[in-house]
């Protein structure tokens, strides 16, 4: 079986572990939209495709699936969930299946004033939220909210545009610029539908962040919940972290799992506070904390890799030993050496893009 | 010869170019504040010290140096460059060379107001630079400068405290914000010994942004310069970049490695536009750009031991091969293994901290 990962990037790690859960029974296709990806230094086969934003995309990564046989297509990047999710059908129809929810589960996701209903659904607990400077103003004069805050894009990703306001001066400072500057990020489009309620304030939860693996199957059944805490970010990214074992965090998992019904990984946030268990974020695709379960064990590939055959993955894929902790750190990759030297797969890597680029263009 | 680097963190690759340059005659040390940075699991030997802004973060070092025969101490950071600059002579009783600039060059390069004195001083361009509100008020008033504008600390380090404000809205927003955040910041103590002019408003140029590793020998001659065009930052560093020959670029390093005769290595970055060159930032150590040479060629850690025995370095360490394109990429490393299975050096590396941050605390 050939998989298909998109939005490559510096992703090595992602192609690998795929890699070795194919043990050569299939390639790791990368996708990325520039042709000096890091991660098709390890890809079996690479595509340099249109950017997310042109209309083009999808029909590029169909082209690729239907070329290449493709029977996984896996996506790290939440900013073109919504678009796979409309377009599952075409994907299916070449054999293709593009792990990706449904439309309403991804529309629901990266609107967080939604993901607060749909939690609040739950019976789950989320921070207090506003989404109004004057809402917000209210509640403090009632004592409902207290300082500090946070203020983020309703639409939102990775770490742009949250602020974290002290006092009432930094909250309306940091108001008015938010609403300035979201305009001219890449997040105005979906922020435009309801640009007078574009962006949350939130009360700022003191307390330890915990990353969830909440783990669906292909048919959206939950299946287990893989618990991290973060000890420590970078640009928004969980830089470092070490498996626990949580039963109640495990039930926030599956709730969440089991109610939302998402396809295969959800990667979510939960701050635990002396309150309680705070769900922040959810993000339906396989995030930057998975590498974390997987070298503690986990083997999601495989797991995916097994539903895609009508198969039964074996139990330990789905499991993390506990208290191991796992940082990320910097390698260096030459993306232009049109001679390998390091790696055999290079001379594919590089010239296939091109070859393949001029077809999808 | 030993090599000690410190604040190691995740700059796994730079362990392994020292180790390279060394060739199995001497081992390459690292010495981090946390237990579980990634470098250790490269190192030779690891030694867990006190945090930087502890008063015992030297003489850990210090103690590090003596028992294990450190011949070169390189830090990557600019935080400890001062500190290690007051104590030059301190290692040197001890045969340890601290690959560090005097105190009156540190000083100069970490209050970016002193460095902009000093490349006017070289007749180099800068961008235009106020430090007031007032004065930035009136230099737009007479059109002296235009938005849109950069806001960033006097004393600053990686992208803390960056602004863009476009408008006169965002820059007193974005001013007035800054003013009350800086002093939550790790900048706040060299911040505190001049507040009213702490921070920094400049033209914010568009071109093209480059980094140039500006190489003096021990003695602060200058030896070459490398440079490299960026193509991508991430979280303040460079993460793609391709190596460029540019004789007005190396002429400019020249003149800054000549005029300030630091030691080592001096990580600069100029922007390029249709005026001129302009530069914006002068670190005087070893920076995240290094290794985009070192992947093209340069051998930096090999000079610096040649000089430190006194040896000419081979003319091919100082020369980078021009257009190519290297990227970073993310990597993971179980950092509390007890039983390591990859990497034999794991159990001196995470053994031996124990051992003597009980003997440096």
């Amino acid at each position: 079986m050939n998989v298909l990962l998109t939005c490559a990037g510096r992703r090595n790690y992602l192609v690998k572990f795929f890699q070795h859960a194919l043990k050569g029974r299939g390639q790791v296709l990368a996708a990325d939209a520039s042709a000096e990806a890091p991660a098709f230094r390890d890809a079996d086969e690479s595509f340099v495709v249109p950017m997310l934003s042109d209309p083009a995309y999808i029909d590029a990564l169909l082209t690729i699936c239907r070329q290449r046989c493709v029977r996984l297509l896996i996506s790290p990047n939440d900013l073109e969930l919504q678009a796979l999710a409309r377009n599952r059908d075409r994907f299916l129809e070449g054999g293709t299946i593009a792990v990706v929810s449904s439309l309403e589960v991804t529309d629901k996701c990266f609107d967080k004033w939604e993901s607060l209903k749909f939690l609040k659904a739950c019976n789950l607990d989320a921070p207090a939220t506003y989404l109004s400077l004057t809402d917000v103003r209210e509640a403090l004069a009632r004592g409902d909210i207290t300082f500090p805050l946070v203020i983020k894009p309703r639409w939102g990703t990775t770490a742009i545009g949250i602020e974290y306001p002290e006092d009432r001066e930094e909250l309306e400072l940091d108001y008015l610029l938010a609403r300035k500057r979201i305009q001219r990020t890449c997040l105005w489009e979906m922020s435009a539908t309801d640009p007078e309620r574009c962006i949350l304030i939130q009360k700022r939860l003191c307390g330890q962040e915990y990353g969830l693996d909440v783990v669906n199957d292909l048919d959206g059944r939950h299946v287990c919940t893989l618990v991290k805490r973060k000890l420590a970010m970078r640009a928004g990214q969980t830089d470092r972290a070490i498996t626990v074992k949580s039963d109640r965090l495990e039930k926030i998992g599956e709730v969440i799992g089991r109610e939302l019904g998402h396809v295969g990984v959800l990667d979510c946030d939960v701050m635990v506070t002396e309150e309680g268990c705070y769900v922040l974020d959810l993000n339906p695709r396989i995030g930057g904390g998975y590498p974390f379960s997987h070298m503690a064990g986990a083997n999601l590939p495989a797991a995916l890799m097994a539903w895609a055959n009508c198969e039964q993955p074996d139990t330990r894929w789905l499991q993390v030993e506990p208290n191991i902790v796992t940082s990320k750190y910097d390698m260096l990759a030459i993306v232009n050496d049109p001679q390998p030297t390091i790696n055999p797969r290079l001379k594919t890597a590089v010239q296939q893009p091109v070859a393949l680029a001029k077809c999808t263009l």
